[in-house]
């Protein structure tokens, strides 16, 4: 098999969905932590038009985009466990809920980002975005493809326990139980399942490292 | 076969691009025009998260986001012609350009519904994503894919048939050939695709269309 190498960001929400891509499938991979105020120049010949993490890297050549990185994932290996439905209108529906994660899941990074009334209306989109994917997301579903952790569930994994980290450096809180019970429970399935468990980045030292940078942004605002 | 409709908007690029993939692959379908400012209680229906167009309905069931509905197409009616390429890498570089489109795209219609200053960070980011394009996406190659039409030059094709109308209604060039020729060289090759040259909407009518859509704005911002 050629080799699998991942450039990422230990606390990267778009990082760290291909790493439990690739443990859930339990893929071999060598990991390369990317300091991003100084990347690497791999990282520069790998993604010369983002520079961004994550680039996965297989067999010399580089595929980016979290999002693209995972469909890459679960077409070259497509089993042990399979991310995706397998009947075509099941996984335009997946497809469907990742595009929404990925164009509304911004509203959470733009919050880290902003202050006064832009924080204001990202607070409101990211509200926006838990309100459509509570009513319409999951039905009585376990997961977003039914019985089985997939790639949407993946998306939004990232924006859920990026958000309660985000919550506790800004002392906000929009993810509360009671307002999304349904989203709350899959949240919990998510987070049960034990690949999932083992490889989430340690909370408590992201809220140390987004409290500092949060600091650093809203003092140099 | 189940019945194929397409719920759409004639000058719309999201909808032409379904069109274009439709006739390309030449699949039977009805066309429903949406009026946009009266929207029917179908398309309510059957996209009640964005409530927009386009939405493809097969057998009675929707598939809503004009990319997602592309992927479904080709997933659902592969052959004839096939518009991704066989192998998982190439595929993934098609989807990471598909990718780039969707989110760098948006500056053209930003272009559209803003003046002043929004206009002129609008007028740079669209510049700077045909400079992305001019330098890294294509190479040598006669279509995104190779050789052949695809999903990526739809998503491409959509931007730059919109952009020239736009700036034939903006009074503005930025899609210069002397600039991007390997740009201008795909577009030609792209528009020379039979299916594509008999499905493209009426320049002039959109202009007319669009102009009288771009005063209302100014004259109500």
């Amino acid at each position: 098999m050629a080799e699998v190498k991942l450039h990422g960001g230990w606390a990267s929400p778009f990082s760290n969905k291909v790493v439990w891509a690739l443990k859930l499938k339990g893929i071999p991979y060598e990991y390369i932590e990317e300091d991003l105020y100084n990347k690497s120049a791999s990282l520069l010949k790998y993604n010369p038009v983002h520079k961004m993490i994550p680039v996965l890297v297989h067999g010399e050549k580089p595929v980016c985009e979290s999002m693209v990185i995972l469909e890459y994932i679960e077409e070259m290996w497509p089993h042990n466990p399979s991310l995706m439905p397998s009947d075509p209108y099941d996984r335009a529906q997946a497809r469907f809920w990742i595009k929404f994660a990925e164009d509304k899941g911004v509203a959470v990074w733009k919050m880290f980002f902003s202050t006064g009334q832009d924080l204001e209306n990202a607070m409101k989109a990211a509200l926006e975005m838990l309100q459509t994917v509570e009513k319409h997301g999951l039905g009585e579903k376990k997961f977003f493809n039914g019985d089985n952790i997939g790639l949407a569930d993946l998306a939004f994994g990232a924006i859920a326990y990026w958000l309660q980290v985000l919550e506790d450096v800004m002392g906000v809180k929009l993810f509360e139980s009671h307002k999304f019970p349904s989203l709350h429970e899959w949240f919990e399935n998510f987070r049960k399942v034990p690949v999932i468990e083992e490889n989430l980045p340690n909370q408590h030292e992201m809220v140390i490292a987004f409290k500092h940078r949060r600091e650093t942004l809203v003092t140099s605002a």
